[in-house]
């Protein structure tokens, strides 16, 4: 992990002021200063980035997150938002210097509007607790990240999260309309419509990603939609990986969109098998799970033909599952697949980019030849309808050096993403985890883009600063890029 | 119309040191300063704008472009970037001291990619030449505004662009995957990726409906689809318009998306059924035409579930076209419902907003009083489906003070589609024909928050000012908003 992100001490004591106008602003149970109470904001799902902030607040009106903005506005304290923090690329990691701003206790459903198939939330809404809501009127919330029984819709929105399902319904941005945020000076601003589209500029689709970088969301309007008749999922196995990437291919080009279009290969196979016993064909090279939704009529015409193409593509077996329980047993296994690797071996890194989806067979057969090179194995276990990896790398942190020859193999894959005209993310973000990488997938000028776009939003750059777009000094630094007409833009954020 | 918008002789020359240098970039066929020349070019599809420009280029590479806005930078002469200019809301309309960039030389097709679905574009291919280019694969480009014979790619990004098919397949924003832009400083930038999702700030949406704003679009890969294997249209009659309009929200509470959903109310069928002899039910006070598409058996199963849910909502009559050349012609009925009023009425105002579906009976029920106050016909055609109007306000500019009524008793509906929870636009843009609505939607932070936006790739606001965002000047003018704090950004810009 580069240097300049692990734990600084910043060598001086909390703000003062600041916490003394805190106190006067916030009941004592919306603010933690004691390293003790601050303790589990230190990190958010990618751990091994931990840093404490200088106070947590944890208000519960949008009036307090209003004044706690301006007052940092006033102050220049940077602040850092926070849903769940189960966040994978460091996104919510907190600043010494800075406030931990949690939406913790915005968890309320403000509105269900079945008629119109839409819902009002507050940002600390648990993205499963919205399907469940509104489970009565037949809909459902469509983005479903692994973590949908824990993360909430600020934090979805921020990262802009997909999921299995988001081959066919979208990502986030495309399943949300209406936003409400306040800006670092404090204004309550709302973007987008009830309606499919907004005048102005889109900024609920720029917001939407933007890691809390440019406002804070305090509340989200999604989208529903109507819960699909029938849901039936199809297992492929393959004796060769390279085939059953033909196939997800095959399935596509046949016009044919399933819900959901999963692949693992032998060593992610095996050990989701051992752990979740959901009937997988331990000797196959790969698997593919596809899921189809619809009318019964369309999901019957779907399995039949997608049967055909994936024997065409050459599978050694299709089976379709027998019973909802055993449909269940399939996706058992895929979801447990990340915990499963965690149990053979002592540590794994799972990393999270994106490629065209006829680059797959090429892509793989590099992955494993640098596993050879390197002598890590790679369980991989993918989003394959939409070209999203997650190649697990599995190390041993304790064997010396081999953390560093992890992530140097993990960089290399993303820079293989970016060759083959895909990108560093797929849905994990970039946070601090893939900030380097930023200076692969893009040239100066876009990143001065992206820098005055923040400016927009945030003249002071006080949101989450050191995030997900890396300054020209830091790619300077990293090596991948020269400084642009000499000039660096805010060279003093580059201590955070 | 604003006097501000009227065409303003502005009483210099052209600028010789721009004219000098842009001889020598361009070949002579490429300029054209003569005002004969320059007339094809004073306006777009909304004609009562119309002004020349000082200038017209006609480049043909990249290189050019990106020469020209380096030197209108340099000069600080505004450019209004125009693609087919068949735009509704005059976002093409030219400055009588700018240049006008258009990008009609670049017509060429310059990758089609099967097997990912995708295709790349030069700004300047038409709509329906995509589709036309990538049929033999079985695919299509889903977007289809009407004018898509004519307009152009680049011009349908810039808007945003709609069509019947934008409720089933989405806007003009979910079919594309990559643009390159030129800054008005001249920098080449990519934005997006071939992939569903790209790191960083999602330009690719902003930019999307920014009216030639930010960015002059030079190169365009859309998402294709795999056209459908059955496309089915019913058409259900109803003696009562609001009937019909609780017949779209039954069809859509149902589950159902349809691939099209639109609806005509009496004026409207009858000028269509005079017009094209569709077959339309000339006694029907509304009626509805939905059309279905997938595959074979979903279709079959969606037909019967339409139908009787529309018979449900007391239609009089729901027909399914008997063959391909019935569906055609029920379609062309719809399609031709804008000249077919203009056969009907000396003049016609064409109004587009969007509305909360649950909120079509009241909306439609109050245009037909104001029609009574105004004693102005109304011919209503929308796409129900998505909640998008088109009321067709039937007046004589000849008779004393019609005009200023008609432009009156539009800017209600525009306000009641506000007031309702909707919006001024649905798909054709804001430009100088709703800019005074956009003081009644948004707040003074939130047009504040554009114009930072705008400032962040244009800083000196050169690209197409003046259209799109009113300046907070502008309201105050309009007298729908307080200026906010004092202060107004670029008041120097309110002469355009």
């Amino acid at each position: 992990m580069p240097a300049s992100e692990q734990e600084m001490s910043c060598g001086r004591g909390p703000h003062e002021d600041l916490i003394r106008s805190l106190k006067q602003m916030l009941p004592p149970e919306s603010l933690l200063t004691d390293a003790e109470d601050m303790r589990p904001f230190e990190c958010d799902g990618l751990s091994v980035y931990r840093r404490l902030p200088m106070v947590v607040v944890l208000p519960d009106t949008v009036d307090q997150i209003q004044s706690i903005l301006r007052l940092c506005h006033t102050l220049q304290v940077p602040v850092v938002a926070r849903g769940a923090g189960t966040g994978l690329s460091g996104g919510a990691l907190p600043l010494s210097n800075g406030v931990l701003l949690s939406l913790a206790k915005f968890k309320r459903i403000l509105n269900i509007d079945p008629e119109n198939a839409m819902a009002t939330l507050q940002p600390g809404v648990r993205n499963l607790a919205i399907s469940d809501a509104v489970a009565k009127y037949g809909l459902y919330y469509a983005p479903d990240p692994s973590s949908q029984i824990a993360c909430t819709i600020g934090g979805n929105v921020a990262e802009n999260s997909g999921g299995v399902h988001c081959l066919k319904y979208g990502l986030t941005v495309h399943n949300i309309l209406m936003l409400k945020v306040v800006t670092m000076e404090g204004e309550l601003l709302t973007i987008g419509a009830e309606t499919l589209d907004a005048p102005g500029y889109d900024l609920l689709a720029l917001m939407s990603g933007s890691e809390g970088m440019l406002a804070v969301i305090v509340e989200v309007t999604v989208k529903l939609l109507p819960r699909p008749e029938r849901a039936q999922v199809l297992l492929a196995a393959f004796d060769d990986v390279y085939k059953a990437g033909e196939g997800v291919g095959a399935v596509i080009a046949a016009g044919i969109i399933p819900a959901g279009l999963e692949m693992m290969d032998k060593l992610a196979i095996q050990a989701a098998e051992d752990f979740a016993h959901a009937g997988y064909p331990r000797d196959a090279e790969a698997i593919l799970l596809c899921e189809l939704d619809g009318t019964n009529a369309e999901v019957s015409e779907h399995i039949l033909a997608v049967r055909k193409i994936l024997q065409q593509s050459g599978a050694t077996e299709v089976r379709t599952a027998a019973s909802e329980a055993e449909r269940q047993l399939f996706w058992k296994g895929r979801k447990s697949a990340f915990p499963a690797v965690g149990r053979i071996s002592p540590d794994y890194y799972c990393m999270d980019g994106t490629i065209p989806r006829r680059q797959l067979p090429r892509v793989l057969r590099q992955i494993s030849l640098w596993a050879e090179e390197y002598g890590l194995p790679v369980a991989n276990v993918f989003h394959a309808g939409d070209g999203n990896l997650h190649p697990l790398i599995l190390f041993d942190a304790n064997r010396d050096g081999e953390l560093a020859r992890t992530e140097e193999f993990g960089q290399r894959i993303l820079e293989l993403c970016v060759e083959v005209g895909g990108s560093i993310t797929g849905e994990h973000g970039v946070g601090v985890e893939k900030i380097n990488q930023m200076c692969t997938q893009f040239k100066a000028d876009e990143l001065e883009q992206f820098h005055s776009v923040k400016s927009a939003f945030d003249p002071d750059w006080l949101l989450n600063p050191g995030k997900a777009v890396p300054t020209l000094q830091r790619c300077a630094e990293f090596g991948a890029m020269h400084v642009h007409h000499g000039q660096l833009p805010h060279p003093e954020l580059e201590r955070f």
